[in-house]
């Protein structure tokens, strides 16, 4: 991996909770950021806020294809049901080599109740990896993080990320990129089809913010 | 929940290193441990290691069916390729009211790596609940926690148990009494079909103990 300072993150619909959480967070570890956005002006605004909260850090706004085109690394930062829809339309916008780090999570809500919606391939990270090209690669990540505390300037957050993906160098690029951001550690969870436990467990969390009364649970391994 | 020291636990095959482990850490927290065994022999090898470790608990040992009867949890310690056929055979001597506290999960390994075994049921804990008369109810515990460290007497377990189960009632009853143990504390993890995660993030578990070359990865929920 680069050095910290070169590596330059884009977020594809980076103005959610997500999306401004890792973009802030990735600008105060040094990486050059750009939130992406549909609208210029929504993209500004998202940014615009998040400079104002972190003296120090400059984070750019583009439209999602110039955020794409740049990057190293690309976050999807859509919810699911709009991920599919949103890389097919961007896949020419994406250099050759660039990866895409995908946080998505595939669940449905019944009465506050979350809910794991199965789909053919099996995850959604394999989902979204069917419709790339071989010359992107594609790593799940950041998919157990609460997108709440990831908003909260002032949250640690203080947990593991799980990371999962098949290439084995791609993986542990990005491995050595999320351990730049403060407050985690990356942890290596396999094959991206490892997706399907990481997904479930986010609703899992889910689950247990519902009963405990709480919007922040979230897992660490032990023993490592 | 009885007082712990009533409280009967009961281990079908119990003589592994899962059984062994928990019958030693019930023991100690002070409920009644009967080990259970095909063969009496065994049961009563198993028991007296563990009383020569552990000075001042007395933990019993019966054939399985004996075990089982007694017992207020009684503890599925079985691979799970077993676990169906043995349970068959002792379903009649459970005890109405009695609680099942399935802890298998249905891995397979290929050259070292461990997969997850998909059942139509959607996971072990609910194709053993298909098993089961509606006078038995069952509870998934203790799947996320390493049989290598519940065997060490000396090893702190340091890590949740995560608790599932459709009965609210009885599901609290199980995380009273696994809060009486050392080292953990029980979350509750929603219906048992949350199973379908926990047994998943076990199969994570022992991937992650592979490429980081631990023996000892679980869980803690972060933010409770």
């Amino acid at each position: 991996m680069k050095d910290i300072k070169k590596l330059t993150v884009g977020l594809i619909g980076g103005t959610g909770e997500e999306g401004r959480g890792l973009a802030l967070r990735w600008a105060r570890a040094g990486a050059r950021v750009t939130i992406g956005s549909r609208l210029l002006e929504r993209a500004k605004s998202a940014a615009d806020e998040l400079n104002a909260l972190a003296p120090g850090t400059y984070i750019r706004f583009a439209e999602n294809k110039t955020a794409i085109s740049g990057a190293d690394l690309v976050l999807l930062t859509v919810p699911f049901q709009h991920a599919a829809a949103t890389l097919k339309n961007h896949l020419k916008d994406f250099e050759p080599g660039s990866v895409l780090v995908d946080i998505t999570v595939p669940v449905s809500f019944e009465k506050g109740r979350a809910s794991y919606v199965e789909l053919p391939e099996g995850s959604a990270s394999e989902h979204l990896k069917s419709l790339l090209p071989d010359s992107i690669d594609i790593v799940a990540a950041f998919k157990t993080i609460p997108a709440h505390l990831l908003v909260d300037p002032n949250a640690s957050l203080d947990c593991d990320v799980f990371v999962a993906g098949d290439s084995a160098e791609v993986k542990a690029a990005v491995i050595e990129a999320i351990g730049a951001l403060e407050g985690v550690r990356a942890v290596d969870a396999g094959r991206l089809s490892s997706a399907r436990t990481l997904e479930r467990m986010t609703v899992l969390a889910i689950g247990i913010n519902r009963r405990y009364k709480v919007k922040t649970a979230r897992y660490r391994v032990v023993g490592l």
